[in-house]
C-alpha cells in the first residue's frame, strides 16, 4: 500500500471511529456512587461500614447481596415488613424511587464484608 | 501455722467446694450446638457457612447479629413479613419454639463473617 492510501485509511478510519463514539450510548450513571450518596441516611444506626454492631437490633448490610437489599427495601417501602423495627425502615425506605434503591443496594454490595 | 491446721483448712477447703459444686445451676445448654443442629434446614439455601451467592434473592447471614435474627425470624414465624420469599421463610419459621429461634440465632452470629 502507497503512503498516500495508508494516510487515507487512516483518516477513514478516524472519521468511522468518531462517528461511532458519537452514537455510541453515554456511559451508565455510576449506581454504586449514586448509593453511596443516599447512603448518608443509613450510616447512622448501620454503620459507615454497614457493620455496625453498636445496636444488635440492627442487621449488618456491609456486603449483603444488592438482589436481597432491593427485595427488602421495596418490602419495607411498601408497608409489607411489620417487625420489630419495621416502622423506621419504613419511614426511611418510602421516599426511595426504584433507582434510588437499586444504587442504594449496589452500594452496600460493594461494601467490604471482609470476605 | 502448723501442717495439721493446714491439713484441717485445705480439707476445709475442699469441703467447701464440693458444697458450692453441688449447688451451682447445672451448665446452660449448648444453644450454639443446639443451633447447629437446627440450622440443617438453613443450609442448602443460605449455605453451609451461611453465605451462600447461589441464590442471590436470599440474604447473607452467617455472622448476622443475633438478636436481628431473632427479631427476623420470630417476624417471619408470625407472619410479620410478606415481601418477595417472605412466604417461603415464614413456612420455615413456624415451627420454631423461640428457644429455637434464640439457639438458631446464637449459631448464625458465632459463623465467620470474615471479620
Amino acid at each position: 500500500m502507497s503512503c498516500s492510501a495508508l494516510r487515507a485509511l487512516t483518516r477513514a478510519a478516524a472519521t468511522a471511529l468518531g462517528a461511532l463514539a458519537a452514537v455510541a450510548p453515554a456511559a451508565p450513571p455510576d449506581g454504586i456512587a449514586l448509593g453511596r450518596e443516599k447512603f448518608v441516611q443509613c450510616a447512622p444506626c448501620h454503620g459507615a461500614d454497614g457493620r455496625s454492631t453498636v445496636v444488635p437490633q440492627y442487621p449488618k448490610i456491609g456486603g449483603q447481596s444488592a438482589a436481597y437489599v432491593v427485595i427488602a427495601l421495596r418490602a419495607y417501602r411498601e408497608g409489607r415488613r411489620l417487625g420489630t423495627f419495621a416502622a423506621m425502615m419504613s419511614e426511611v425506605a418510602k421516599p426511595l424511587s426504584d433507582a434510588d434503591i437499586d444504587n442504594l443496594a449496589a452500594y452496600v454490595e460493594s461494601l467490604d464484608s471482609g470476605k
